[in-house]
């Protein structure tokens, strides 16, 4: 496979939901790559894309015409299964993001991969992703210091899904947004202690049922386990309309802090955010620049597992090493 | 000199400036280095480190007790011709930071360290340096999209030198600061197009000579092609004691965003920020970093010129891959 590197990278997508449409779109700001195909466990008719679409069963005839497959499956699902078979045969690229599991992940990856001849990236995205970075460099440079990691303004999924099961809520969705006082504490240097808890806020935007009890899905809410309970958490209700007005899109985002000391005491402070209008869009934008260095890497005869702790940043750019040094150094 | 390298890391420090003494700092938080000797210009006795301190034109005699040198000279006089000198003996780490000859400092350093079997990092530091990556990752993985570079707050070194050489001046410091307006306007997403100028205020704190006509001075300073004219500039008169206690230390740091749009006009930003209460200190902390790398790749045979831009972000950390995976991804 090595050897049909073209000067136009060849991709694939596999699955076609939020992220799969998100490659889609971003592969088109990269005129050094283009989409060969979608592939899909569904009927391939039944997808919107402007691309061609096949059913995953006849991925292999594509074995020559592919350099690199993006797969967009679900983590929790999709991706375990889907990463083994596809790597048979493709390089391929993820954004597994199931982080207790990402060591096991990375290793049935890697020894699979070597058995094939093939190269794949894990765990790509933006957490894990580009975070994973800035947490690299933040306890590298400053050995001695803390991390601190802030997500949001952003729509939760798994909270949302939470709220929507709560008798008498009809639809609705959970905002989870930074603390000012906990951000502003760790900007000036203390090095707090802070649980998750402490750190963010729960924001809930609820359309109840007619006739709904209204304390009642508060209190349900406020009072769950683990989701919600430990947490300051907002409730509002609002119509069914302004749900669909003002809550359909997926924000997302948040910051990492490397609080640290050099010398006798000497503070110094690193910071990362992310402010994205559509978390899908965006981490498959993440996974579209790790794409072409999967590719370079591969065209190398690189095999095996990686992540992004070992790719050299130049990698993701398609300009030369010369253009880089010149205009960004 | 490949097969030297330990578990512990040999380094030497060449130049013992507000640089050279950060990056012994910076050693004592690593336990994975050790400091083996500091060489100087200086007559060796006048050297106040702690650590051996030789004559530089010893250091021939180190060859095989050190794995890698960490050039702290300056970047318009000492690094050009140090580099060379030095990488002919020992694989070195620098941050070179005259933006402009970069590609050339770049080539003449490549085409040495080929000869003679050694390889060099170079430019490393925070800008260029961390800001650099941070640049690269903004424009791959926002392809359409625009990049801004804010300094400060920080004392500016060159602006500093300027105000003290205008006439009826006794002291002072120049410090950059980013203007809020500029910020927001950048946050906001508009992509607006500004100059440095339209970034950044200049403030100054001058002691005046006795008798030395104010208004005078600070026309003078406001006026200074290049360095103010163009700048809003604002200055202040103080007394030596004050400039003595509050504007004595050299914090520095700054902001690079990538402002960009994915899909259909969805707005994404990355930002990376410094807050840094010393900025030599920081930039030797970020050196001794990439001495690690350097340590790790010499290891492997290479040689020639590297950027940061070249280099995995794993072999900036002491960590295993293993330890990096579970616990950053
Ligand atoms: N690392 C990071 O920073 C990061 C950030 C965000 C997300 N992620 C990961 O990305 C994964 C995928 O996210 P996603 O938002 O793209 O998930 P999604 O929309 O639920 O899509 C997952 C899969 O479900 C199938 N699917 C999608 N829409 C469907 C529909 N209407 N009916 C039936 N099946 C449908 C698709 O496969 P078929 O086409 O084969 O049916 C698709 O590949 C998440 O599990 C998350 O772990 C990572
Ligand atoms: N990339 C970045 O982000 C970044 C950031 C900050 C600085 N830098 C670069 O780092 C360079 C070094 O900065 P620095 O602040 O360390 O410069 P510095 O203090 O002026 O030291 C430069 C050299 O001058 C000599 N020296 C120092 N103190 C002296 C003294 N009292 N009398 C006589 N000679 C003395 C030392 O060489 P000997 O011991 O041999 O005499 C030293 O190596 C700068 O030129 C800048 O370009 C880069």
């Amino acid at each position: 496979m090595r050897d049909t590197f073209g000067s136009i990278l060849r991709v694939g997508i596999v699955g076609y939901g939020n992220l799969g449409k998100g490659v889609e779109l971003a592969i088109k700001q990269n005129p050094d790559m283009e989409l060969v195909a979608v592939f899909t466990r569904r009927q391939p008719s039944d997808i919107g894309s402007e691309a061609q679409v096949v059913s995953i069963t006849e991925m292999e005839n594509f074995k020559d015409k592919i350099d690199v497959m993006v797969l967009c499956g679900g983590s929790s699902q999709d991706l375990p299964e889907q990463v083994l078979e596809v790597s048979k045969l493709f390089n391929t690229v993820d954004s597994f993001d199931t982080h207790a599991k990402i060591p096991e992940y990375f290793a049935k990856v890697d020894e699979n991969t070597k058995a094939h001849n093939t190269l794949s990236l894990i765990s790509t995205g933006w957490d894990p992703g580009l975070f994973s970075l800035a947490r690299l460099i933040g306890q590298s440079v400053l050995p001695e210091g803390e991390d601190y990691t802030f997500w949001g303004k952003g729509l939760s999924q798994g909270h949302s899904d939470a709220v929507r099961r709560v008798a008498g809520v009809k639809g609705g969705v959970q905002y989870t947004i930074p603390i000012d006082n906990a951000l502003e504490r760790v900007r000036s240097g203390e090095n707090p202690e802070l649980t998750t808890a402490e750190k963010h806020q729960r924001v809930c935007y609820i359309v109840p049922e007619e006739g709904a009890d209204l304390s009642e899905i508060e209190t349900a809410i406020k009072t769950m386990p683990h989701y919600f309970a430990d947490y300051e958490t907002i409730v509002n209700f609002i119509s069914e309309e302004e749900l669909k007005a003002e809550h359909s899109t997926m924000p997302h985002g948040g910051i990492v802090f490397r609080s640290g000391k050099t010398g006798n005491g000497t503070k110094q402070r690193i910071e990362f955010s992310l402010a994205l209008e559509s978390n899908p869009e965006f981490t498959a934008s993440v996974l579209v620049a790790y794409t072409r260095a999967v590719g370079k890497m591969a065209k190398q005869g690189q095999t095996g597992a990686r992540t992004v702790l070992d790719v050299p940043l130049a990698y993701l750019s398609s300009k030369s090493d010369e253009e880089l040094r010149r205009t960004l150094l």
